[in-house]
């Protein structure tokens, strides 16, 4: 990407972070990237399609990290705990990202938010299915993965909202503190790679 | 409350949620009450007026529901698992709320926002209370309480984004599924119905 096209993605980042999308002006973009609106167009089309290249780079960093530790082993907890350390280490250092990709969907316009949902919905789906797996292996045990997924992606998200950078807690620590506590929230007790879950699922066979 | 305040209010949390604090203007936030703009200011005050008795209104039945909860029972678990139901329950019956509350504080001038960082400190102190109880009670487990109710308030709140009333799951399934979750989260192993950590209803004697 050319210096001007990240110039205009920073502006745009802060911007709508800040005051939302509907409370950005076109103007006030430009002005803010350094740039007249007509070369603004000229670069980045309406505000609308800035917005979903920042969503569609946003998730296809993530989709592209999932994939690679879903196919990087067959272990359910080391998957888990390896897509929660990749999500939270992400969202802690991309807090205004967050906030846009998360807070903006309903901004846009049904075809856009499709492609976008879509995007969502496959990064969603490589959590779902390693949450089934551990189940199917008899390392996790819940209740309805659904749920769980749901409840982990909101919790590891929500980092974006409070971890400071400056603070005393280190973005590995973080990540492993998550870990930790997604593997206890799936039902592993003790160490993940070596304990089964200690409540099992009442229509999967696994050691009690 | 008279109806035209209730009225302004239910407009103004539609308004912002949607579009935003920035992106709402007071003339739309009149249209859309049915009110003239100097109506509205004679009701309401300043935009901002109306952003704070929004996010004041809400805050202030979590921590009175909160303070409830925590006066009810010394037991850590069962006061954890009623305050994840109260705040799951509640923040799943109002998305609206949930997202003006918790998105909008940075649109704050620096002294509102003291007043609702203040409130909202209140409450979560209350969570951070129980787990503190449920460490020294040999309950709960975990390495840093702090993030602890981070992660846990951040997962509870996360259903305003996803919760379909009209879906197959009741507010009570989701409470009860998200009280089991939460305890295991913080260290409470085994099945919940036999455990300490079963939940017990305030006014319910249980067989314990």
């Amino acid at each position: 990407m050319t210096s001007t096209g990240e110039r205009v993605h920073a502006a745009a980042l802060e911007l709508f972070a800040e005051r939302g999308f509907h409370g950005t002006g076109i103007r006030q973009l430009a002005e803010h990237a350094g740039l007249s609106s007509a070369t603004l167009y000229h670069y980045m089309g309406t505000k609308e399609d800035l917005l979903v290249t920042l969503m569609r780079t946003s998730l296809e960093r993530l989709v592209r990290a999932g994939e690679e530790i879903a196919g990087s082993t067959d272990d359910a907890p080391t998957r888990l705990a390896d897509l929660v350390g990749m999500h939270v280490t992400s969202h802690a250092q991309r807090p205004l990202e967050t906030r846009v990709v998360d807070d903006e969907v309903h901004a846009l316009s049904p075809s856009r938010r499709q492609e976008v949902v879509a995007l969502r919905d496959r990064y969603e789906a490589l959590w779902q299915q390693v949450i089934d797996d551990g189940v199917g292996s008899g390392h996790f045990a819940v209740t309805s993965a659904s749920i769980a997924r749901r409840a982990l992606l909101e919790m590891c998200s929500g980092v974006a909202r409070w971890y400071d950078p400056a603070g005393r807690m280190g973005l590995g620590e973080l990540a492993e503190e998550y870990s930790a506590l997604a593997l206890r929230l799936l039902g592993v007790v003790g160490d993940p790679a070596t304990t089964p879950a200690r409540r099992v699922a009442p229509d999967t066979p696994g050691p009690v």
